[in-house]
């Protein structure tokens, strides 16, 4: 499976970086822990970070019925870019320096999402994103927080990745420079859990944060 | 020293996580590898990652002649937000699960970088923002390459900070559940670095890398 590359999710610079393939797609989505949406507020365009959550083709957003982001953008265009960095590229020019990363584009028009049960997918979706596993170990939503969250939709229809990976690509005639090239790589790693100051004696750390990026 | 907020930048939703001191919106800037540059296309927002680095009050972004945003975006309006996750926010109930976070964002019209000095300044500041101290180690631009570099600027004029820090906020009635609550902190860690596997024999891993996060 993969998207169809529309006029604005092609990749035109460097076009053999570009991905459509769903999966590839899909597990970017699920590891990066946020996303930065765009919109174009009265004053021009607004880029926020925020989290997001994928339920099969839907990915959905959620915050406060307050939210500018959250309010101005139903119905309207947005552009939300999810960006996993995986490494300084070292080359022996500066001009060759460069990263590896994963990033997905997405283009849609958000929906609000008001019936219950979907509403109870995505908030589930949301908790589990940000540690999987969560949601069961949580107290759920009572009706105040649930009629203080508003949650978006965005269908994945129009979706692309763009890529860089492996060492440097310096030029031929660099090769023979005493110049050190290679990689370092990056990876967001959780350290140990601090456990609240006011947490009750006797609760250990739970299994979803033990397993949290394991 | 502190920006003084804008209409577009005075945080309204939580503003008591608005931050608008300089000092800690250079070190949010100086500290996150990448940016998240949102512009407006003939068919709505864009947002793309990007390298940046700062040098005083200004912001400099690079790239490709033909990369559509450095086409598109000079003497139009940009958001350009860099945001760095510290920590998940593990709560009692699902309703106060967060992140820890900085984030800072800034609003401006993006000039074409001509002056050779400034040009100059620009790309040893991207390089080192990538890597400290690697300029100095690099084969350094030829007329070629500067050729094919585009660079912008953008005075940082309007920026904001918006921040989370610390453990849970979880409801009174909440504290009594037998839920572990706290923080998992978040880093961005630099791995061995990888040497390219065309190196030329003999070459050390030199001080840029050496000291990369240290």
């Amino acid at each position: 499976m993969s998207f169809n590359p529309s006029e604005r999710t092609r990749v035109k610079r460097l076009p053999e970086r570009g991905v459509y393939d769903t999966d590839m797609i899909h597990s970017v989505l699920d590891e990066a822990p946020i996303c930065h949406i765009g919109f174009v507020a009265d004053h021009g365009p607004v880029v926020i970070p925020t989290i997001h959550a994928r339920v099969d083709d839907t990915l959905y957003l959620h915050g406060s019925p307050a939210s500018a982001m959250l309010r101005s953008t139903p119905g309207e265009q947005v552009c939300i870019t999810v960006t996993i960095l995986d490494g300084l590229v070292v080359a022996r020019s500066a001009f060759h320096h460069s990263m590896n990363y994963r990033s997905v584009v997405i283009f849609g028009e958000p929906r609000i999402v008001d019936d219950p049960a979907e509403r109870m997918i995505a908030l589930e979706a949301i908790t589990n994103h940000v540690i999987p596993g969560r949601w069961d170990e949580s107290r759920l939503p009572n009706d105040k927080e649930d009629r203080g969250t508003k949650l978006l939709a965005v269908k994945l229809d129009e979706a692309s990745m763009k890529m860089r990976s492996g060492p440097p690509g310096d030029d031929d005639e660099d090769m023979d420079l005493d110049i050190w090239a290679g990689v370092v790589p990056l990876t967001l790693t959780a350290g140990e859990p601090l456990s609240a100051p006011d947490l009750k004696p006797g609760i250990p750390v739970p299994p979803s944060v033990q397993n949290y990026g394991v």
